[in-house]
């Protein structure tokens, strides 16, 4: 898949950066500071690496101008050497050539674009309209009436319920399933459950990338959203009538519950619940495995997770969990009491180290 | 999907309620109070909603009595609102008219009901039964020796095991797996594992709903159970030979160990994992994200996650976490000392404040 | 699928352990005590089950020497007799015949061995090498350039991306999705994400078991790679380039971040999260519902969950996680205090019950 070769000065006249070595090396791929060879090129974003630097063997180094000093070998010198890394990684790793065409054994409903590609066994709904270059890997199902813009992959076994809307560029995993009826059920009196029909749509936006087996519904009345830019990782749920600002990144295994709304370039660590109808503002930063029981309407960083101790210790200190009330209380006590203490009165008047 | 239209003296003589303004008003779809017409009609169930009544443009309301004299429109009242929405949204999006028949490229070793639907590409091995009008969207895979009951609407790429059944009116979402292996596997004392075979099945009563991507195990030597009227959310965990009780409700990401019991009515929040062999009395809901490590013997709420807090402050306080224990053997410790001041007992029998 | 029957002196014969009572019973399957016939085998391995022995109807029951005293039918007596059940299940419930061949609508585009099966709908790119007496179930999708080994089983509705390497005996669950893209992003100034090309593989080793709906996503630069006897429940997210180490078995629901590294012989609770980059010794446990933050060097049973709580007591104690860091401050300042109080002294130097 790779392009044939990309010479240094040929990368910095296009990426820019301050090329320091042998103008003309050849470069066919990236590859880590332990691994790359001399026809690969690597970077240096986090310093905690710094110590790879001295022995490498790679044809060329992206670092920042603080490393530059230290390599061994050429090197580009960049303000933000990951991001350059990330653009020279895709444009020596393009996108496999696409094969227009309908496979034979796909069952198509509605036109597809001559340059699009429709994989073996994919079935296409009535009404759809699939985007010009668009990719459809082997398995997909998309219903009726779907709008998928252009240039979208879909990788294989990707489900597409009836109605959806989906911008241009997307990249959606396998498994992955959109536009399934949310969870919506009014309670009978004897305790068994009416399902409410989920009219309401999903709606997505450009540059959306999907990992596998993610799930988002659709909306109970109105739509699901999930703006532009927007990344999810693996097997993350999305509930009915949520909405994912723009840019947002979503780790893996996380939970929107419904009607919750997201802000724009928020972050959500792996496995991290956000609690139904909250409203999360912009530029939030939600660490892994953490509950968010309320609204957050502050940018930062927002944690509730209990990190891992050795097993008896944990026995020993959350058995505590339970009594944290009647320790408070316990020392409210001794604080009452010792409050009446004529010594103590004086030994206090004299703490200098009393935090207030 | 939706009816042409419904009158609101028809919605009332056949949904029950007292109508309040022009009966004659015609009806075509529910929506929001926020966004529905004048041919649609909302509903008032959270008194949270009281204040966006005032501004509706629906054609009419469902709401309340405590509610009716500040409604603007029409308005139906009725002791449970929610729940008369619920049937009338129903009503109005009646399932997409089914199109009997067998397509071309699915592949199927069982005989099919004339008024059953068989999608683009599934397979459906020998010995199963298909219960009449169901519907099995593209992709779907069906074992042999299932049972599939009536009027079941399987979505596109659902996966069934051999031997698995299911009741009546089930309504599977994409993705979902049922009856896979359970995790079970004996392990030999140099540490590898020994698959046990699975040799039970699963066992799905009537009127189950299952969310998109679900996973429920096959038994391992006795069935995995799910009651009637039971409902998943997206992403739920079933590990072989659970039980779960007649119209129960997991919602999305829960997981579930092997051979635990879940009473009937239960409510299971987002993200909570109930472990291992633990049984779960009727009427039982247990809060998102929270661990059950224990039984539960009454009916009530349970809850146990840490719910977010800003980074700093989660930092500070957390790491008191690890010492519990030592805090609550300084309290002990400071209680012992001041019970041995005589002014302490003293200022302590004149302590009208003191909790017990 | 079972074997027709086999006699208890067959049994030991081949399997070992200590043969009481009637040499010439035959067994066709293993059943639970409780509802084991007699032409069936149960077995007692935790002697929590031991008073259930009593009332079996089993032909005969697997269990330790300390049991076959109180066993009123036959016995075979073993050291470890959950194992020896496992080896035994396992003869009896061979897996179902192979039929060789490639069903015709599959579409294939590498050269299948003779005794293969390929299922319906299934799609192979080019350049695939699948392993002799291999099964691929229906609407399965195998990406190009894929290795997969001898007397692997895919159930249906599995995907593979191209180039991934899947070791021999494999039994690969439906939903799972192996190689699907890392999450791997750089981010710009102004919060949008530029994609970074997944250019590494995965490679799986022999006689690994994936559960339904795993995800085990391709490496960033280098592989992502699962040793030998490796066995995921479902729905397990695996980040890029984690390396979990031979016969490590992970529960329901577990989260692996990218980079991280799992020892061998390692279990994992369900619902477990593991971190990014972090190291895992070998023959460490973690349990359920535990967040892993920081690496462990040390074997042994590390924990971190909360566990449920009635729920007006939880909202009692909870409440004080957020004061943690001022409940102790408050507890030092008592004991400085009363470490300042001339009587206290006195009686603590008293104080024979004082922990340290």
């Amino acid at each position: 898949m790779a392009v044939a070769a990309l010479r240094l000065d040929e990368i910095v006249a296009r990426l820019g950066g301050r090329l320091i070595g042998d103008a003309g090396r050849s470069i066919r791929q990236v590859a880590t500071l332990e691994r790359a060879g001399p026809d690969e090129i690597s970077f240096l974003a986090n310093p905690k690496y710094h110590d790879k630097l001295a022995g490498t063997r790679a044809g060329a180094v992206i670092l920042p101008e603080a490393s530059a000093g230290a390599c061994p070998v050429a090197c580009i010198v960049s303000d933000e050497p990951y991001l350059y890394f990330a653009r020279l990684a895709q444009w020596l790793n393009p996108p496999e050539a696409l094969r227009p065409g309908v496979h034979p054994s796909a069952s198509v409903e509605s036109p597809i674009p001559d340059d699009a590609s429709i994989g073996a066994g994919v079935h296409i709904g009535p009404a759809t309209r699939i985007g010009a270059r668009s990719r459809i890997g082997p398995g997909c199902v998309i219903g009726g009436g779907v709008i998928l813009g252009e240039n979208a992959l879909l990788h294989a076994n990707v489900t597409i319920y009836a109605g959806c809307r989906i911008g241009a560029r997307a990249i959606i995993h396998s498994g992955v399933v959109i536009g399934a009826d949310g969870f919506g059920f009014a309670r009978e009196r004897h305790g068994s459950w009416v399902k409410i029909p989920q009219i309401g749509g999903v709606l997505i936006g450009d540059d959306v990338e999907i990992g596998a087996n993610t799930t988002i519904d659709r909306g109970a009345l109105d739509d699901t959203v999930i703006e532009n830019g927007v990344k999810f990782d693996n097997q993350i749920q999305i509930g009915h009538n949520v909405r994912i600002g723009a840019d947002s990144a979503l780790a893996g295994c996380v939970g929107i519950a419904g009607s919750a709304r997201l802000g724009s370039r928020c972050t959500v660590g792996g496995g991290a619940v956000i609690l139904g109808h909250l409203v999360i503002a912009d530029d939030v930063n939600i660490s892994a495995a953490t509950l968010v029981t309320k609204s957050i309407t502050e940018a930062g960083t927002y944690s509730g997770a209990v990190p891992a101790q050795e097993h008896a210790a944990w026995l020993r200190n959350f058995a505590h969990l339970r009594h944290l009330d009647s320790m408070a209380d316990r020392i409210r006590t001794l604080e009452a009491q010792l409050a009446r203490l004529p010594e103590a009165q004086q030994a206090r008047s004299n703490d200098g180290e009393k935090k207030p």
